[in-house]
């Protein structure tokens, strides 16, 4: 028999967390009182699931608890491997979803990311550095203004451009128009430079709203796509990268909550297991609070080597400053993508001077690495 | 101009919190530093949004705090609200949502409940005192193991049964057969009884998936369906129920999380928006943690007069206790579901005798909070 082994942290005096721990294991199987599931055959043949490992956890705030719990129900489809991975005990305030090892009989069910790391290398023509990116932004520029926003920062060199995630099919900036409008920009741009910065929109709405949006910007050739799965929901985002997805894809953290999954795990498995080429992160020192160990687990995770799995790229963001190039790297190393926006566009009419300055820094960074 | 009006409780001393309280109406809006956002004309007029209330929290640990976001962005789409609501600021571990008003202007995105209290009232023929429900569990049960336990409960005069949670398209229990099975199930239950209990069906998967379960479970004549919005995404859920769903639909909380959103918002009020009939919550006293006051709140919420909204069936749930009924009627009210599982279940032989005394029980706490 095969078994997905789940890891919770799970507050508590010992006995206590002990207690639940027993209690979240049948509240991610049979979600029933032990004696009924086992009058049942089959389920007590296949169904329980155990608890294969407890310790204390280090700050004696609780234990870390390794449940093994049967594949054959986690198995079956994309939405029911997250209900059994930390359905019903989410709502315990008392249990943090830390880590999960797939079997290799789970394999299958999964492809993980479509390009990965190495296809936004293919994409973007970069090889021996950090990637680099910006976004437009604020929401409510027009399209002029977001076309124009994407030209110069094309002219600056940057790799790639996407939508701020607040950019939606709006009346004053039309989904469809902008994508026509954000590639003529990178094109004429590239006829300058002779470098083609990858233009990557943000799709949102329904499934049948973001399947249409998919759809007509693979047809005008977009590079990359973004999206928030944890927004639009993880199995769509599945069946999305499964059947539909022809260009690297972007996964935008919206609506990821902060507290109840190990950040590791949620950036770093889920979302790559899911699909996602590449993952944008809240990075330590910006406008939100995740440690930068944490930050750097999220990284690791997110390019270690797993089973049939691409690499994904880590995409650390939210507040970076174009000065923290050469610290980024230093941290991340080259496989990365440093994202910046509102340092980026704070240079008002020295923008794609500015935007040329950190690419600048970026290289000199990866060089100084490499040697 | 209209504004959606959105409250957070912010922890930290009063300046950190108000300084917060920016933070989070730039995060939620333009998300860029203020002064880029000001040089665009048409950003500076509709996007900035504004701070309306700042309060202390009455236990001294932050601010309540209000925004006015404006509509123009978050009308978008169904996902494009969920992103203004509580996108990025989802990851600020000192934020909550606490609540949000709707502007009536927003009103027409939404169609809120298709069927509502009164329409699983109608489903089941039940006018005058609450409705009771019952799960098919544990997973791992057999076809013939179900249909039996599906047939018992009925006979035992049950209002709804429902699949549990973990009941997916399993090769030892599949999804159809499983429907066609229930739905006989019911039939010969109601030949003798001369009541048709209504079988309610666990939908999972990916929307193509999903879609294909609910237009099988329609035409077979299902009476109402489950799913789990908050795991399958809520932008997923509103489609479904705006262009598929001929049923009420039952929505179970699964992956809902626990603690940066408050209860009766996320089960009160964004799932009866995005369509739910009725909506199962971890109930006090049982499993879960949510204190009895929460769950009071949930159940006032879904029911209260709303806009164009119908009413929704709060169902309370998660280890109740046949015991509990007179207990659970005298505090929630005639307008309810009682949902009760394993304490059933752990009836065995005696699980049709003990679903009648559950009806019964009922039955007399309704007569009596009516008198």
């Amino acid at each position: 028999m095969s078994f997905l082994q789940v890891t919770y942290h799970i507050d508590g005096a010992p006995e206590e967390a002990a207690a639940r721990a027993e209690a979240v294991l049948l509240e991610q199987t049979v979600e029933t009182p032990r004696d009924v599931a086992l009058r049942h055959e089959f389920v007590r043949a296949h169904m329980m699931g155990s608890i294969r490992e407890m310790a204390p956890l280090e700050d004696g705030r609780g234990l870390r608890v390794t449940l093994s719990l049967p594949t054959v129900t986690a198995s079956v489809d994309a939405a029911q491997f997250l209900n059994v991975l930390f359905g019903n005990s989410s709502m315990h305030a008392n249990v943090r979803l830390e880590n999960f090892v797939l079997p290799e009989q789970m394999q299958g069910l999964f492809s993980g990311p479509k390009f990965g790391l190495e296809g936004l290398r293919a994409a973007t023509d970069v090889q021996h550095r950090p990637l680099t990116a910006t976004a437009l932004k604020p929401v409510g520029l027009r399209l002029e203004e977001v076309a124009a926003l994407c030209r110069t920062v094309a002219e600056g060199g940057i790799d790639l451009v996407k939508d701020d995630h607040y950019l939606a099919d709006h009346p004053f900036c039309p989904f469809e128009d902008r994508v026509r409008a954000c590639l003529r920009a990178v094109d004429e741009a590239a006829e300058r430079t002779g470098r083609r910065t990858v233009y990557v929109p943000n799709l949102s709405g329904t499934p049948d709203q973001v399947r249409r949006q998919l759809d007509f910007a693979q047809a005008q050739g977009v590079g990359a796509v973004m999206l928030a799965p944890m927004l639009l929901g993880l199995p769509f985002f599945y069946e999305l990268v499964h059947e539909r997805l022809e260009v690297p894809v972007l996964a935008h953290p919206s609506f990821a909550g902060s507290t109840r999954i190990a950040e590791a795990t949620l950036y770093g498995k889920l979302l790559r297991l899911y699909g996602a080429d590449a993952v944008i992160f809240a990075n330590y020192g910006g406008r939100f609070s995740f440690p930068q160990e944490t930050c750097g687990q999220i990284a690791e995770t997110l390019r270690q080597p797993w089973g049939p799995y691409r690499p994904a790229l880590p995409v650390p963001a939210g507040g970076m400053q174009t000065e923290r190039a050469t610290e980024l790297v230093t941290f991340f190393g080259l496989d990365v993508m440093l994202l910046i926006g509102g340092s980026l566009l704070s240079a008002g009419p020295a923008l794609r001077e500015r935007t040329r300055e950190f690419i600048e820094s970026v290289e000199r960074a990866a060089l100084t690495l490499s040697t």
